[in-house]
């Protein structure tokens, strides 16, 4: 399954970024598969991997935080595989298959 | 921690109410303390009873479905508890407070 | 449509509810249907009139903060109306009728 | 601001990525600044040339489509701008930064 989470703690100030650092850093280290954009994070792997690198950011920023807001948006395909980086490619095909008529 | 989800098979056809219906009956099962709106179910527990509910239901519904799309939104506050109905009330006060100066 | 939306001020300290009381005196002032629950607020009309709600809220918040995030969840059904209740009974009716066989 | 959308049709199959085609076309006619990724298309401008953009992707999957699912998410920082690279950046350098002590 892709996976798109983002977090953001509040009550730490307007900028988070320092927060964000924490959370990449997990993410690096965890070995999962993944792409970082400017509104959260892809993952891709099986339920129990992608949700426990999840749950290590939540728990990371918990440590110096007291408020965390998570966002997570799941596509779950049966039999699917290597999608963070096929999604785009097949809509963008379709794209251009259909404008070339 | 509260987390609102929602979750919806992909290629069943346009109306998804018998799907989410057997999430309904998963929820119900689990004994985890929720309430079910228009746009999702809100759940309060902490981390693992809740994730726990929403995969139960991802399961559920992958075995009639072969693509599901989850949203999940998490508001997590260290000592918080009670708060699916508290937040609503909290903020009604204040309006009524501001509103009477 | 049925719109769920959430706003929430960065940086403005952990409790946020003083901010969202905001939000809710521009929902109620708006006249347009609405149902608070703990995690959102969800507004049914057309696209043009939940926008605007949504984005009432949000220059009002931008008011008294600097940065703010929202979260906004759509379900477009063409000829579907007064969903914000029917559609938790619909899916509940089925658990039903499912469960008495 | 930055706002992050994603758009899946109901009821027409398990595969969307035809339909998703469509919406890429809308986005890439419109000229505002956007990246797609796995989970969805970030956009970058003010709130009303962003909203246009993601209503003209609804108002043409519902040519074809009788329901639409939309999840939006909005980051909307007074004053900053050209973050759909930036953001990324920012936290990298905070964690490399961190690192290095």
């Amino acid at each position: 399954m892709i996976a798109e989470f983002s977090i953001v703690p509040i009550g730490v100030g307007e900028s988070v970024s320092a927060t964000v650092a924490q959370a990449f850093e997990v993410i690096e280290a965890s070995g999962v598969a993944h792409e970082h954009h400017a509104m959260g994070t892809n993952l891709e792997g099986d339920w129990d991997e992608v949700m426990a690198v999840i749950k290590a950011c939540r728990d990371r920023l918990l440590e110096s935080s007291n408020r965390v807001s998570l966002s997570i948006k799941i596509d779950d395909r049966a039999g699917a595989t290597d999608r963070l980086v096929h999604k785009v490619d097949s809509a963008r095909r379709k794209m251009r298959d259909a404008s070339r008529g």
